[in-house]
């Protein structure tokens, strides 16, 4: 039996994709969620429980960093910080920005992926079409394998794998579908848990990858 | 005002003495404890309390991290992984280590610091006079400070300090008893909550360090 490898999934679109690949190289999966207080954790939690399902990924692990809405500093989970109008263009860093929460995403894969002994974490960040987190950049990535490679035992052997770091939206449309990835089941408003809002950043971007790569995003908008 | 420092205090006599060396040093302390099962996690968080009462520090966030008793792995976290009997002498790495547990620490210390505007982050990591674990050594700390450079905001200037790190055990009781630090109000045994076990790799590490400096030990052993 291979090793299994660890796949952070948040329910939307990038992470769909991002599944979908690793599944393509994989046998076994392992899916992990992380929530800490967004606005639309249970729409996201659903999600993922979703694309887990149709992947038919029994492990799976859902931690919550609550702490994160203690800290606060992000229009995310501080709800006195009014959530940016979107702007798919912007370069400086929006007020969605969670302070280095990648950082926790990954520490908690790189523990689980010790103790199952996987090889691999898949993490679907997207750098160029992203929306200019400091912790979202492949830099950032290749510094945390070498944390890994420092701070784990030395028979640990694990990387970490990002397939749509250097894509487009609209790349990472066509992937999913090529892939037959359920696009239909994520979410990524960061507003809405019933119809997606359709201008917040993360919808703005989604909508836009969509339109340029001529398919209809098949979720519902209000 | 000056910046403050966030440190991280577990509520053991390493952290206590860096707590000391912390307030030495700044005039506003911001204290972290991170809690996340082991079991001794009630009577840790009452020595963290003490020890911020006595410093007077009324900035504190406890952050419980849970998942990693799921996720398991760890003598400590996983109560069907027997605890190892103590050997201070060890080299091998431990069933006591948690998987990559640093990293969580100190990502929610960088969070914490990002909002707070924090420069240092103290930590009361000894490498030499250890268990053992590979996310204890300086270089794990120093990778560290790359990743909090990579992945949080270009303003943010946030280093971790480690003043403990190349000390031995003996050294840092006496650095503690030099600074005055209430040494009387730590916990560090990995086993009991009332009288500590005096066998455990904690406690034989820190009564051979009170017994190398010449001083006693002032908690209560069983």
């Amino acid at each position: 039996m291979s090793n299994p490898a660890v796949c952070l999934v948040s329910g939307g679109l990038d992470s769909c994709v991002t599944a979908a690949i690793a599944s393509e190289n994989r046998n076994r999966l392992a899916f992990l969620h992380v929530t800490y207080g967004q606005i639309t954790a249970d729409r996201e939690l659903h999600a993922f429980h979703e694309l887990a399902d149709f992947y038919e990924v029994t492990k799976r692990l859902v931690a919550d960093i609550g702490y994160l809405e203690e800290i606060g500093g992000s229009a995310l989970i501080d709800r006195s910080i009014p959530l940016p109008a979107g702007d798919p263009d912007r370069t400086e860093i929006p007020a969605s920005y969670v302070p280095f929460r990648n950082a926790h995403l990954l520490a908690i894969a790189t523990s689980w992926a010790e103790v199952l002994g996987a090889r691999q974490i898949y993490v679907g960040a997207v750098e160029e079409d992203s929306s200019g987190y400091p912790d979202c950049r492949l830099d950032f990535f290749r510094c945390f394998d070498k944390l890994i490679d420092t701070g784990t035992k030395p028979e640990t052997q694990l990387s970490i794998v990002t397939p749509l770091i250097k894509m487009k939206k609209s790349q990472i449309v066509l992937r999913g579908q090529a892939l037959g990835a359920p696009l239909h089941l994520t979410w990524s408003c960061y507003r809405n848990v019933q119809r997606a809002c359709g201008q917040c950043d993360s919808c703005l971007l989604r909508l836009r990858g969509f339109e340029q790569a001529g398919i209809k995003d098949p979720i519902a908008y209000s």
